[in-house]
C-alpha cells in the first residue's frame, strides 16, 4: 500500500517579513498553520495591511479543517478577521494567543461564529489525518509554540518563531528535548524560522536586557519612561521587576500597552509586584525619582504615548529635565527614519536616551546560526523548508542546512506559491499556486499589481491635472477650451501660462466637424495625450491627467 | 581695543544627516564652510533634493567673501549649482573636489560664471579677515580636508566629515600633527563631525574591507561583482588591487561610476595596474573566473546597475550561476527596504551574495568615540560644537566633549539656524535666524510646509474625486447634477452608487436663485462639504476633493 503525499504549500511569509501562513495537504484534508498580516508601508501607498491571497485554500473549502496559530503576533494572527468569514474552520491557539485572538475577534463582531480552541503543552489532538502536539518555544511572547504534525506521510516538525533561551524571563525554554524526542521518531520534515539565519553565533538572553533595565532604571536620576512593544510581556515584566527592586511605581500610558498589560496581567502572564503598579494620574503626583513610566511608540508610530509624548502633544506627559527614556525594541526594518525621529525629538527636549545603538536595551526574538544548527541536530530532518523570512534569510539557512547534512536535493528552498510534495519515496516540487498579497486599502481587498496603487504613486510624485471640456451634447463638437485645474503639481510661475497654452492646443486638436455616435472614449484618449506631451516637454513633468468630459 | 566677536551661524546639517553649510560671521565679512544637498525620500513625495534656506546670506549678500568646500561628497557640495546663481563667491575646494564640482557646474551651465580655486594641503590662504589653512583628513573620498580658520576673534578648527584611519589605502591619515599644532596655538572653537558619535571604539581602517575583498575576489568560483558608491574612491583602488591579485580584469557599469573611475584614475586618485581595466564588452567575453564588475547601485537606486541586474532587467549583464555579488556598502538610513529587496532579488536569480550583516565588506568614513576625544584632546579647544549628524548625534558628541573638560557653558549644542557668538570674554546665544530646507520640485524651490506636500500625501493615500458642475452662465444656477470621477481613490464596489448619491445630494444643496454677481468660491466650498462629508461618512474615505466648475 502506498500512502498519500503530503503537499506544503506555503501561502505567506516565505520571501517577505509577516503575513504568515503554511498549508499542509493530504489527499483531501487541508490544515493551515498561522495567518498573519504585514504593513506594506511605502510600497502601497494608503493602504493600511497586506493579508494572504487564499484563493487555494477556498478553491479547496471542503478540505480545509483547521487553522493552527503558533503564538499571539500579528504577523501569525492579525489575519483570521479576514480570513475566518470566508473560511469557516476551528481556530487551534495557544493560551495567550488565544486570549488576544478572543479580544480581535469581538473587534470583528465575529466571536460568536468563530470556533476557538486551546493548544496546550502535552496534549495531542486530531485534525482530519493530521495529528498535533504543541511543544514550547521562547520567541518575544509568552505562550509561543512549535508544531508537531504527525501525518500518514511522515511526521513534520514547524517550529513557528523561536529562539534558543536558556535564562528566559518567565522560566520556559524551547523545549530541546521534545525535538530530540521528535529526532528519535524520524522526522520527515522540518520547517524552521530563518528570520535572522544570516546572524552569526546566538541571539541574546533576555536576561541581557534584564540586566541593563535593572542598571538603568537603578542610576537613573528621575523618571524613567520606557516604550515597548505591547505585546513584548516579558519586557514588561523585566521593568517592573527593575522598578520594584528600585523602590519605584509603574503606571501605563497608550491604549494597547494598557490593554495588554491587564490582560497578561489576568491571565498570569505578568505577574505584578504588589502596590507597584499605579495610575498615570498618581505616578504624575510622584516625585520623578519614584516613577517608571511603560508605553507605546517603540516604531515611531504617529499616534502611539512615546511618538506624543516626543512632539509634546500627550495629555497627560511632558517631558521633565533629567528623564531618562529607554527604547526597549529595535527598528523594525522600514521604520529607521521615524524612530530615529523620535529619539531626536527626545533628546532635543532634555530626555536622556538609550536605544540599541548605545545600550543593551533589547534583543529580539528569533534564532541565530548556532541555535538553528541546534535544532538541525536535534531533528535531523529528511526534508527541509527554511520558513519565515526573506528570501536571503531563506537561503542562508537552506546551505546552513546543507552543511549540517540534509540532502542537497532535500532542501527545499520555497517561496509563497511554491507546492513542494514529500513522501517516503522522496520529494519534489510540483507546480505553482496562486499566492502573494492582498492589500486592504481601507476594508476593500485590492490587489498587489492594481491600478489604484500605480495611480496614487504618480499622484504623489507629481500630483493631479484635470481637463474639463465641455462637448457639444447633439453634435460632439468642443463649445470651446478646456478648463484646467490640478491639485499636487506644482508651484511652478509657468504653470498658469502653460495651462492656457495647453488648453488652446487641446481645443485645435480636435475635429470640428459633428461625428455620430460621439465617441468619448477617443475625444479624451486625444485630450490626454496632447496634454501629457506639453507638461513633459515644458515642464518635465509627468502627473496624472483626468480628462472630464461634460455634454452641453 | 575689543576684537570683534566671532558668529557661528549653521545654516545646514546639524540636526539632520546632509546638506551641510555652516556660516562664520565676523563684522562684515562672512565666509560659508560646505554647500551641500540632501534626498528628503518619502519625507517630501515627488521632491528630487533638498538645499539650505540661504535668507540669511541672500540678505547680507555684500559680506559673504567665499565658499569653502572640505570635500567632494554631494552633501557638501550639490547645492552649488542652486546657490551660486544667487550668491557669486569664489568657492575653494581641494583637488578632487574641485575636478567634480567642474563636471557639475559645467552640466548646469554655470562653469564659466563660476570663480574656482584650490585648496592644497600646507598652504593658507586669505579671505576678507579670515586666514585659511587647509589640513588632511581620513573620508570615504580622497582628497578630504578640515579646515583650521584664524580669525582675529581666535582659531576656529573644523573637522569636515573624518575618521582616523592609520592605515588607509591612498596612504593618507588625519593630519594629527596639525590638530596638535592648532592645540598648542590655542583653539578658540572646534566643529567636529558627530555622525557617528554614538558609537563605541574605533571606526575599523579600510584595510579591512581591502583584506575581506582579497579574499572573497580570491575565493570566488566564478565571476564578482561589486556594488559600491561612485565617489568611494578608495574601495574602487581595492577592487582593482584584489582584481590584480587573482588575475581578473575589471570592467565598470553604471554611468556615475564609469565617469568617476575615469576621472578619478584621470586625476590620479585612482592606480590602474597595467592591463587590468578592460570594457564591459571584452569582460562578457572573458571566462567568469577572470572577471570582476564594478557597479553602482549600493542604495538600491531604481535606475542603477546593480538594481536592473537583480531585476534581470540589464542590458548587458545578466545573473550567472556561481556568480559572487559584493554589497560593498550599508544602507542609508532609509534605504534599508530596497536595499534588501535588491540582495533578496539577486539571491532569487542564484547569486551569493556578501553584504554587511555576513562579512566585512564595508566600513563607514565617520571617526567613533575614541577617535572623537582624540581630536578633542589634541586641539583642546575653549569652545565646542558638534557639527554634522541627527541631534541625537550632536547631543552625545556634546556630552562627551564635556567629559573630556570642555566647560559646561562652552558647549554648543546648535541645530540649524541657531546662532553662537564668540569673543574672548566668552560665548552665547542669539536670536535664531531663517534656515531649514528648501526642496527642490523639479526645478522649483518650494518651501518645506508647503501645501503641495501636503495635497500629495492626500493624493497618495485617498486619491482624488473630481466633482465638475455646470452653471447657468447667467444665473450662477446649477444646470444639472455634477459629473464626479476619480483617480486613485478606490476600488469598492459600492463607488459608483456613492457618487450618484453624491451628485443628487451637491445638486440639491445648491440654490436654485439666481445671485449676483456669481460667486463661485462659496459654489465651489458648498460642493467640497458636501462631498467631503459623504465620502467620510459612507465610505470612511478622505480623498483630495477637486470641484470645477463651469460656465455654461
Amino acid at each position: 500500500m502506498t500512502t498519500t503525499p503530503l503537499k506544503l504549500i506555503p501561502l505567506g511569509g516565505l520571501g517577505e517579513i509577516g503575513k504568515n501562513m503554511m498549508a499542509l495537504e493530504l489527499g483531501d484534508d487541508i490544515v493551515v498553520v498561522d495567518c498573519g498580516i504585514l504593513f506594506p508601508g511605502e510600497d502601497a501607498p494608503g493602504v493600511d495591511l497586506a493579508i494572504p491571497n487564499i484563493s487555494y485554500l477556498l478553491e479547496r473549502r471542503h478540505k480545509v479543517r483547521a487553522i493552527l496559530i503558533t503564538h499571539g503576533h500579528e504577523d501569525h494572527t492579525g489575519a483570521l478577521p479576514f480570513v475566518l468569514p470566508q473560511l469557516r474552520v476551528p481556530v487551534y491557539a495557544p493560551r495567550l494567543a488565544y486570549g488576544l485572538i478572543r479580544v480581535k475577534l469581538r473587534d470583528y463582531r465575529l466571536l460568536d461564529s468563530a470556533d476557538l480552541r486551546l493548544i496546550e503543552e502535552g496534549t495531542r489532538f486530531r485534525v482530519g489525518p493530521f495529528e498535533i502536539e504543541g511543544f514550547r518555544v521562547s520567541h518575544s511572547i509568552p505562550d509561543a509554540f512549535g508544531l508537531a504534525i504527525r501525518t500518514p506521510a511522515g511526521l513534520v516538525v514547524h517550529t513557528g518563531d523561536f529562539k534558543i533561551d536558556y535564562t528566559p524571563v518567565d522560566g520556559t525554554t524551547t523545549d530541546l528535548r521534545a525535538l530530540g524526542r521528535f529526532g528519535e521518531e524520524g522526522v520527515l520534515a522540518l520547517l524552521s524560522d530563518s528570520t535572522y539565519a544570516e546572524m552569526e553565533g546566538y541571539t541574546p538572553s533576555e536576561q541581557v536586557v534584564g540586566d541593563s533595565l535593572m542598571q538603568a532604571i537603578g542610576e537613573a536620576p528621575a523618571r524613567v519612561l520606557v516604550a515597548t512593544f505591547a505585546s513584548l510581556i516579558s519586557r514588561i515584566q523585566l521593568v517592573l521587576n527593575a522598578a520594584e527592586a528600585h523602590g519605584r511605581k509603574v503606571a501605563v500610558a497608550g491604549r494597547r500597552m494598557v490593554d495588554n498589560v491587564a490582560m497578561a496581567s489576568e491571565m498570569g502572564y505578568i505577574k505584578q509586584p504588589p502596590g507597584v503598579m499605579v495610575s498615570l494620574q498618581r505616578a504624575n503626583q510622584l516625585p520623578p525619582e519614584q516613577v517608571v513610566l511603560i508605553t507605546t511608540g517603540s516604531q515611531g508610530e504617529p499616534s502611539s504615548a512615546m511618538v506624543r509624548i516626543a512632539n509634546d502633544d500627550h495629555r497627560q506627559i511632558r517631558i521633565l529635565p533629567n528623564d531618562t527614556v529607554i527604547i526597549s525594541a529595535s527598528a523594525i526594518p522600514g521604520n529607521e527614519k521615524v524612530v530615529n525621529r523620535t529619539i531626536n525629538n527626545l533628546v532635543r527636549r532634555g530626555a536622556h536616551v538609550l536605544y540599541d545603538r548605545i545600550a543593551k536595551v533589547h534583543v529580539h526574538g528569533h534564532a541565530a546560526r548556532e541555535e538553528l544548527k541546534t535544532v538541525l541536530t536535534l531533528t535531523k530532518p529528511r526534508f527541509f523548508v527554511p520558513i519565515h523570512g526573506e528570501f536571503k534569510g531563506l537561503a542562508a539557512h537552506a546551505a546552513l542546512a546543507r552543511q549540517m547534512g540534509v540532502e542537497e536535493d532535500n532542501v527545499f528552498l520555497l517561496q509563497d506559491g511554491d507546492v513542494a510534495e514529500f513522501s517516503k519515496s522522496g520529494g519534489r516540487r510540483l507546480e505553482k499556486v496562486v499566492a502573494g498579497n492582498v492589500f486592504l486599502d481601507g476594508v476593500n481587498p485590492i490587489d498587489a499589481d492594481s491600478s489604484l496603487l500605480e495611480e496614487r504613486r504618480t499622484l504623489a510624485n507629481d500630483g493631479v491635472v484635470i481637463i474639463v471640456l465641455s462637448l457639444d451634447r447633439h453634435t460632439g463638437v468642443p463649445v470651446e477650451e478646456p478648463e484646467i485645474v490640478s491639485s499636487g503639481f506644482t508651484e511652478d510661475s509657468t504653470r498658469d501660462e502653460v495651462f492656457s497654452r495647453m488648453a488652446a492646443e487641446v481645443f485645435d486638436s480636435l475635429d470640428r466637424r459633428p461625428v455620430y455616435p460621439i465617441d468619448v472614449g477617443y475625444i479624451t484618449q486625444k485630450v490626454k495625450k496632447t496634454a501629457r506631451r506639453i507638461l513633459y516637454k515644458d515642464m518635465g513633468r509627468r502627473p496624472m491627467i483626468v480628462p472630464v468630459t461634460l455634454e452641453v
